[in-house]
């Protein structure tokens, strides 16, 4: 049994979605590790991760038309303003979806199915730079 | 310390919850790990696990009421309707539960809480056969 | 590689959110584990976890204004409703929310970003007596 652990930085272009998937394998296969868990984190609470289907683009851009509906930006309800109308709407998208995921592994790889895909979901409308930890153990 | 690992498949009747917690609590008790963690992972994205109370079916018919109400089936406000009304509403169904969960093992079994059992909610209205991965360590 | 469990009750005052991180932390330094990965489970159906901005408790008024608006007490529709009006629309929160976190654990850590905190959202109006387990790996 081993563990073993690598944080990596990506830079989002604003709001919407950006696989990760591959980044995650490559780890998972350098560690050598055949059968475990795999855990990736996200270290921020405007932004988040989700398990999405990986074939059509138009799942994740009707994914947006629905937070759109259900967490919109400049909602008057909303007191937590201090960074803008997509400050709170973020953190409330972040809250209805993932921080982290556990996975899988076998034969030396996350096995996930066939139309699944690992994303960083950026809320904020602006760029921003997101950490991402991967632990891995088995 | 050890890991071990089973999948199983769960032909589901079409949208609904099937509960899963026997089989989970099967594949624990059978690695004879005493304290640890469980992972149990769905490999789809037209369905999801929740954990959920165990006593009154009516909390997962009100659960349909709710999900019914927030992401219905042939919304027109949708783009990816490839196959059929309930695609996408399904896609964002499982967006909002879990597609993982991860629970503490003491003495031999997952220990959950008195009133929660894990499901399968399978999002689709027709009969899908669904997988499950379960991953012991301890 | 070691593992370590502890669980740990808490009082809830009713409806809102408490953080645990201090509470999580310990049993992380306690554990001596430097590497690994650390999981929280909540044993309820009626509260849940959610990893959340912890600067500006006017985020967590915000959610409250949120949930409040897409799972109100007292929802005709909904016929689970022995426990009174806040019954059902506790366990729709549940669902929406999370009953465990998986984080990384590294230099002896759990290694949150830094605005990220550990609540418990206790989702009942009346206060309620919630137990948690943390379980360590690495």
């Amino acid at each position: 049994m081993a563990v073993t652990q690598q944080r990596f930085s990506i830079r989002t272009p604003g709001r919407g979605t950006i696989e990760i998937t591959e980044q995650v394998q490559q780890i998972v296969a350098h560690s050598e590790i055949e059968v475990g868990l795999c855990n990736v984190f996200l270290h921020h609470t405007g932004a988040s991760l989700i398990m999405c289907e990986n074939a059509d683009p138009s799942v994740r851009h009707d994914l947006e038309t629905f937070f759109s509906r259900i967490a919109p930006d400049g909602d008057p309800a909303f007191i937590h303003v201090l960074e803008g109308p997509d400050d709170m709407s973020a953190h409330v998208r972040m809250v209805l979806t993932k921080t982290e995921l556990t996975m899988p592994i076998t034969e030396g790889e996350c096995t996930l199915g066939r139309w699944q895909g690992i994303y960083l979901y950026e809320h904020r409308i602006t760029p921003h730079t997101r950490d991402v930890t991967v632990t891995v153990f088995g």
